[in-house]
């Protein structure tokens, strides 16, 4: 038991009372000095890797190394203070960014959004084999939701399927933030990696790995329409329904290495 | 085939090419007159649904009658006119709602945050055996998810089991905003009955339940630690983990009727 995990109290539709584990929830200020950015329901623990990752991924900065400080106020709000001379134009923030975006909201204007602030992948090769066993190493490194069946995981992988880090969280945005943060927080530039989720590959979450300059994303469910568009354009690989050993390419097919020498 | 869906070419881990279905994500900007309030990525289709149930259940409007209108000025956009002599505080909504209450940001403020703004549901009594179904009968009528494997699903559902309506989007939020959304434009205040939903059960889902006047959620995951608070703290039935006939009771098992007469 850990402090990402409550018991409680249920009744099983049998009639019989049991103790359950349920993920714990909590909301997380997030203040970049006095000004306050965001608001996020997370799981606690890791609110450094997440709040690193969160920054990074959005675009607000644009590496670990701009963040001089984060303190926690109490446990639900912390206080980043960036590094001296780092301006952020806090009106950007007080609005989502597409509306802001010269041709009002659309599809392709999230798209190229992206493109302007994604920090571009090298071209890579993995493995198949790789590929084939990442979602399974990532539900092996998940230890609470055994427990609880109520957290999403993500793990940044290097392509010879190796972890940088491993983190889960209630939301699956912020599971993603807290595996790119902590990667980010040891290693800068990350080294060649993919982004590995137990969750849908939205449009977002390949957005966090393009800005992250992670060059795939390999997820266990299925892409959206605006993922596949984005991981295409960005020339990323997007890789969904992965599942004992079979896996959909639904972008950037040629960075996966079929046979020896290809 | 329908627009909630489109066409993609993929490769199979084997290596064959072949065509498969993603579902349709997009962004669609909600403003209030000439105030952009809110931008989220959905699968278009039903966005008067998805517009009326996420100013319901967002606290923006206290009933459907206070929308006059909901226009599109393209495929991304939507103004809502609202009904004359209703104000807005547009400086609470620039906001998350959850900073600007007093104690500042935790989970039991976003508790009482929500209390405060919650429609609070008559004492209701449901049948064991109707409970058991709901989420079967959800998957039932899912068609999208289907094809794609990608779609959230959400439906509001009477005591007797039958739906007020069923509908599906990317995001597990939107699909919860256009069922009420459906159902409250159909039928206002909503008759006794139950939010069924495809996703995990975390705080913002009970949330726009409970503001929707909602008695119930009935989930096929798991709920979080915030949820079965605000659950509890509102008397609500909160049930997870509903497969299969199965389900375990995480609050307000006392809304289950067991045995005839119970």
């Amino acid at each position: 038991m850990n402090s990402q995990v409550r018991k409680v109290d249920i009744t099983r539709s049998g009639g019989e009372s049991v103790s359950d584990a349920v993920a714990v929830e909590d909301p997380l200020e997030i203040r970049i000095g006095e000004f306050p950015l965001a608001v996020t329901m997370r799981t606690p623990g890791d609110d450094e890797d997440l709040v690193t990752g969160f920054l990074l991924t959005e675009g607000v900065i644009l590496e670990p190394g701009e963040v001089t400080s984060i303190e926690h106020l109490d446990d639900s709000r912390v206080v980043v203070t960036l590094r001296e001379g780092i301006e952020l134009d806090m009106d950007q923030f007080k609005r989502n960014m597409f509306v802001s975006s010269s041709c009002g909201v659309c599809g392709k204007a999230s798209i190229e959004q992206v493109e302007i602030m994604a920090r571009p992948a090298k071209p890579f090769k993995v493995d198949q084999t790789v590929v084939s066993a990442l979602t399974g190493r990532l539900r092996i490194a998940q230890p609470t939701f055994d427990e609880t069946g109520g957290l999403h995981a993500a793990g940044v992988y290097d392509l010879t399927g190796e972890p940088l880090a491993v983190r889960e969280d209630v939301g699956r945005h912020n599971a993603v933030d807290k595996a790119i943060g902590a990667s980010a927080r040891t290693q800068w530039p990350l080294p060649p990696s993919l982004l590995v989720v137990s969750g849908r590959q939205s449009f977002e979450i390949v957005q966090k790995a393009a800005l992250a300059g992670i060059g795939g994303v390999v997820g266990v469910s299925a892409p959206s329409s605006l993922a596949v568009d984005l991981a295409e354009k960005l020339g990323m690989l997007l890789v969904g329904f992965a599942r004992d050993g079979d896996f959909n390419v639904y972008a950037g097919g040629q960075a996966v290495r079929r046979a020896v020498g290809d």
